[in-house]
């Protein structure tokens, strides 16, 4: 964690999450992966789609960038291996249009598969006819500068969650979820177990039961003081 | 009223609006339910569709919740009839995703016909998929506790509005307006006497008549002391 | 620029970019156009389009409104020659449905592409139905009064930028630019260059080629003091 | 509550709760009265006092205005006894300085005690000056016009929160509660006995007793699953 | 105009607003003089005073900066004359820490009174400790690079204002204000005209007289439909 | 790591910054410690301190609690040693007023020094009578359960930055930043000298000196491109 925030450090070898994991989190999608990992890893509610239907799983190359500059990402390019997401924090809030079409062509060249940043993304319109999935705080046509250096693959906090290079990402129309590398089997197994259950409920509650029954909630409730009136 | 904003109640029998007057005002949809009421009844401008084109007009079973706890939405699903939509409140702002696809299925099957809540939803592409219309402060995949009970069927502000169990509750692309039970035969009449005077205008401002000289704007804009110059 | 600000005045007669121009710059976009003004002109992110892959090049008409009253958006009208758009500032921040699908109606007959407004916009289903393009901060069903005199055709600073009647406006996916109405032609030629150039550098990029050697980074970046380690 | 919202009426006449319970509500304090009512009634936090040490608590005059408009302030004046609080909701979120010095010269020749309003001040300085108690959204020097009539003494949402006219109004550094008329008396009672308890619980807890064993949470806690390792 | 939003140019000559109409200005506040201009010129309400109590009035010294660096704040210390206030505008929203007190040192030296910052500033301890008046959309601690030019005296748009340079800079408790260099007389009369009206008026004011009586609104009122209930 | 965002685990035993290191660190002061560790470690700037005048530096506690549930904080009581400082993450965006008056009792008889809660705190004019540091996301009456079990020292992400439990935090009126643990010596050493270095900078900046001279940018600016006209 010691190169957590620091600038200027571009690190060449990080380990990623199992692919086969990742694969499977990306078939479970983000709520559930959510919930199988305890409630845990899930970006701020601002991180939205560019395009409706986007979804993504891969591992994480991590960017620090500053505000209003993307030279990083050109950086980031040539450490992106076949299966990754890039993951962009910026030093502090910032909108500007850090991704457009163009590096969106030259990810997809070198196996990328997607992008998370915690500022804005522009071209909206191809990025969408691309299908290249990306999920941002805003879409802003705002250019940027390429003048100060960042880091690439140290740990940052994008969007208020923590992420590591290499941990797996999964996103689509519910947000961006992080599993922590070392994690990913194990939540991928959890995920798994929740869906093969929520397809016997999805059943029964289609059927009319009732959720207060199914999950035998009457007593707690009535233990917790709630009462009917007429 | 003396029930408004209080915790651990759930009321059984609540007068609903009447179901055909319900019906004549979502076809009026919410800009006009608005105006023909007097330009009350409007949620805030936050609260909008999980998926594009989704509406629905319905009888409020409403929903007092607690941050980050969605056990009352459970509790209401026993309470609703065909034709209600939950209306959901919580205590304070919270935007964690209290409600998916398997409370979309249980309330279907219970005959509710959609959801508005201030504060989160998740599972959107399902919800798109079933066609089940949610209104909603975010999309968040964040997964609830069930520890603190709240009440169902009491006085609720949702976004901004006053809400009575039983009231009119009409949503689509342009927002959510609020209708009181008592007043949904008077404001149906009036909405849909708007939409014919509206017919007649929109004729005539397509062939390029101006709505100074349509609304007689040009005297009272002199006399408020507008000025032409070239 | 006497006139900024100023309420009660409607200037008849501005002079309009350049039709072929306005045109020209459409073709390029709202990110190239504002790279190739120097990255000016773009208004800020919250300014949206109310239905997806809306896309318009025009003249500004510009709109001085008071909060919830949208008179002079029918004094607007009036104004509209072929090949404009209406942008609207308020005199304070308000989110109010100020422009709905009767205005839209008036305003194409009279010539009017679009709309780009810093307050709501309502009808958002049939404006997309119309396929009637408008940028707005929110879209809200919460009418209006017709009570307080603006102004039409005096300069206005609109979601944080400059407008000036006549000004060259291009919106899209990606938001909305003004190009100063003498500017028009110049900005249009290097846009045009713009994108010819980004052209070559998109196949580049998609055969793999890193912007890190397209762009000759690698040296600036070591002097910056950017270090690889394993 | 048939007039909730409702735009065009002046009541004269309304019950105001008991002054005496009012005066007890005050000396208790926003946070305790909001406990002490089962956590109701509190106005969202942007609510804040314009000058610091801000206290007040009386009997609310409501009123509801438009945005950018504060005509029927002056009219709420006159509607104003002894001990009453001018509590203001906007139709629509409004930013607007509604408010200065010189119509609080007005409310307090009248009797009235501070003001409420879920929109903007100004004269901050002067205010803090008179000590005139004011909590608003937006500390906004801007002007209002006088052009479309609300109503006085009607139920509105204020910051989140239903007041109805002659409810107590409780307000301090930690914001604005509302106590439901008829329920002043009791809350009264039912903060000051919470006063008293706190007053033991302080003393144990400076002392060093851990709030684990006074409020005897460690087997709840245990039972919830919280582990204590090295 | 045609340099506004330029980047990369100092303007070392601009005419400044009379230094005695801007002092007047100053004795007359910000709500007055936003009043006296005819409810214009006024920065969003989110300017607030680094320190309570701050109030300044000077002639505009403008900046662009880009977001995160303060270059041209160390570019425009050259320019400053005695009697300037720096006003600061952005490319992009941003919240840094631009300004802090070694810059109000250097500020101070050259004769300027304060800054008018649409973005972050630091120091605000010693800020207030130095009485350097300074407004901002943050406090934040958050440093900048010095990377890339701005321009300095060119036309700006600051928190939703045009300013000129040497336009006349009217700040305290309420905002900001903006008066075009060459209005500052003429307001500054406007505006001390309309002080001596308000004295008279609260005299009234404080006798109990209502302002229904006094603006003589009665009439009005009532013609607008307004109704008195009991 | 691995504890990171995890519910349900209590810390005992942590290793705190060096208590020496962490006084020297408060003598610096937010703004000079962030510029002095590369600036890195910042809170987001909404983080605000309930009282003006507000500073500490002491060694991390580190809380995880849910929206509205201030259970955990009773846990973290019991592990405040002297010299501590309590650093509360929600694990969803949350104001309620979870800290008050007993709680500040509480943790002050126990060593604790100050708070810093991504959340609201409440009583805050007690704080200030108490003279207990606190800096908040909100000031908020809201009272919380005690339902749901969170974690104390885990590392967690505070207002978008990384805490650890045993981290040096200095808060001020600037906000709030955080320095790893094993980083506080070194990070002290580098604020000192930097402190060193800025004060001959001010005496030479108010004697009327130019930064553009200081830090010898003219060569840099004309680089860049900066031209000057007049």
């Amino acid at each position: 964690m010691s190169e957590f925030g620091k600038s200027g450090i571009v690190k060449r070898t990080i380990e990623r999450a199992d692919a086969k994991a990742v694969e499977r989190l990306g078939k479970s999608g983000v709520a559930t992966v959510h919930e199988a990992q305890g409630r845990t890893g899930l970006m701020k509610p601002y991180m939205r789609p560019v395009w409706p239907g986007a979804a993504v799983s891969g591992t994480a190359v991590t960017v620090l960038a500053h505000p209003g500059d993307n030279w990083m990402l050109h950086v980031a390019a040539e450490m992106i291996k076949p299966g990754d997401v890039v993951v962009v924090a910026v030093t502090t809030d910032n909108d500007d249009g850090m991704f457009g079409d163009l590096l969106a062509t030259s990810f997809r060249a070198r196996g990328g598969l997607g992008l998370v940043i915690d500022a804005g993304a522009r071209d909206a319109r191809t990025l969408a006819e691309m299908k290249f999935p990306v999920w941002s705080k805003a879409i802003h046509a705002k250019g940027t500068v390429k003048a100060t250096v960042g880091s690439v693959n140290v740990p940052i906090v994008c969007a208020g969650m923590l992420v590591n290079p290499g941990d797996a990402i999964v996103a689509d129309d519910d947000g961006v979820v992080v599993v922590p590398r070392e994690r990913a089997n194990a939540v991928a197994d959890a995920a798994e177990a929740r869906e093969k259950n929520e397809e016997s409920k999805r059943a029964r509650l289609a059927a009319g039961e009732l959720g207060l029954d199914l999950y035998a909630m009457r007593e707690p409730l009535a233990k917790a003081g709630l009462k009917y009136i007429d």
